[in-house]
Formats: C-alpha cells, sequence, structure tokens
C-alpha cells in the first residue's frame, strides 16, 4: 500500500527528541533583526498548536500548563518560521514579537551581560510588568 | 567588615540557576551576523572555564564530560559577550565562531525549516564530517 503523504506537522514531530519529560526547548529570534528574544519549552501539543495557529505556544515548566504566549499581556508571538537541529532536540522559532518578549518589561530577556569585569544591565524594561499583568499578577 | 568584591565569574555562577542535573542551555550565537549556530549545556566548571579562557566550553550530555569546542574539529568557539536572561535558567553566548558550528559540517545546526508544507533542508554541509572528525570518528 502507498505511504500516506506526511504532513509538516507529522514531519516536524517525528523529527523532534522530546526529553525525558516530553519537553524540547525553542529558542525565539526576531525574524528581521536576528534578536535572540527568549528560551522556553514546547511539548507536542505546543508544537502542533503553534504550527496549526501560526501564534506561538509554549508548555510552562512552572504552571504544568500550554502557554499561548501573550495571551495575559498581549505580547503575542506571531511565527514567521520553525526550525529543528541536527539532533532534533532544539527548536528555533524565527518570530515577530509583538511589544515585549520578557516579562519584565524588556524586549528580550538576555539583558545582563559580562562587561568590563562585572554583570551588568544592557537594556531597560520598556513596559512596565504591572502594565502588562496588572497588580500583583503572576507572569506565565 | 566590607563584602569583598564579587569576581564577574562569581556574579555570573550566582545569577545562573542550573537545573537538577547541575546544567544550564547555551544558546551561541555569531556576534556579527545574528546568525543561531546551536544550542548545547553547560555545568558550573564549563561556565567558569569559558569565562577564563574566552574558548566556549560546554558540557557534553552524551560523553558526560567537559567538552571544548572545537577540540576535535579545530571548529572553535571564541566568546565575545555571556549573556543571562531574566530567570538566569539560559545563557545567551555571543562567539566568533570558526568555521562551522555543526558536527554535520554545517554553519549552524538550524538547517531543517518548515518550508511550504513540508520540513526541508535549507542548508549544505560546507565540510565533510571526515574531514572533521577523521573517519569514523564519534563527534562530541
Amino acid at each position: 500500500m502507498p505511504r500516506m503523504a506526511q504532513s509538516p506537522t507529522d514531519a516536524v514531530l517525528a523529527a523532534i527528541r522530546f526529553d525525558s519529560n516530553g519537553l524540547v526547548p525553542a529558542i525565539a529570534q526576531q525574524h528581521d533583526t536576528g534578536e535572540v528574544l527568549m528560551l522556553a519549552w514546547m511539548n507536542r501539543e505546543a508544537v502542533v498548536e503553534t504550527l496549526a495557529t501560526g501564534r506561538v505556544c509554549y508548555f510552562s515548566r512552572s504552571r504544568n500548563a500550554l502557554w499561548r504566549k501573550g495571551e495575559t499581556s498581549g505580547q503575542e508571538q506571531h511565527l514567521r518560521e520553525l526550525r529543528v537541529d541536527c539532533d532534533g532536540d532544539t527548536l528555533l522559532l524565527l518570530v515577530d514579537q509583538h511589544g515585549v518578549a520578557c516579562h519584565t518589561g524588556r524586549r528580550a530577556c538576555f539583558f545582563r551581560a559580562v562587561r568590563d569585569g562585572a554583570l551588568v544591565e544592557i537594556a531597560a524594561p520598556l513596559v512596565s510588568p504591572e502594565a502588562l499583568y496588572g497588580p500583583g499578577h503572576r507572569h506565565g
């Protein structure tokens, strides 16, 4: 019998080596500037939903639930391209980030750097966490 | 008593939340082009050595040992800047990659992408793995 053509989602899932917790790390990179915004984790369901909707969905390890980026804060990530690495154990998401990626209100999460012999902050918040999540709200 | 000034290495180690295996994921990005080259893991010792020598050293989970990038293949990574994310659970390494980062001989590990409804290869090897590691040699 001829094999059914594999859907792109099936092909991606087959290429990913999820870890013992069923997760794979995913790097989000702004598609046009090249800025690395954040790293988060995905399970199978998050990969499937992200490819189906074009809006990036992670798996929150702290909340143990799907985490639709921007659902609370409005700072959505729209997928431009999903890439899989050589070993299938990391994803690279080229995204269009609306607003800020970091829950601290900064554009990217990597705002601390070793420079001139010290660990220093190299980016300031663009919006306050309260404006993103409301007072006392927990991000996720 | 006055506190001793913290060294940058101590400050970085204090900022990192290593996982239950004592590891933290590290993204390597080419400092000038912005290309995301690879993701690998570091333990405390790898972070200390990388900051001390300026040559990137990872921890190989498959070999359970320090992995001085390029030691076998000659494809070294030189550190330009180390960044820590908001939660301290991911590192971003801005590097100068000599030659190719991927053990397949490609410049970067993320050479498979979902395009036009299929998972396709978007980059070809620049050198053969045999040229990097010798026949039958296992990369690490």
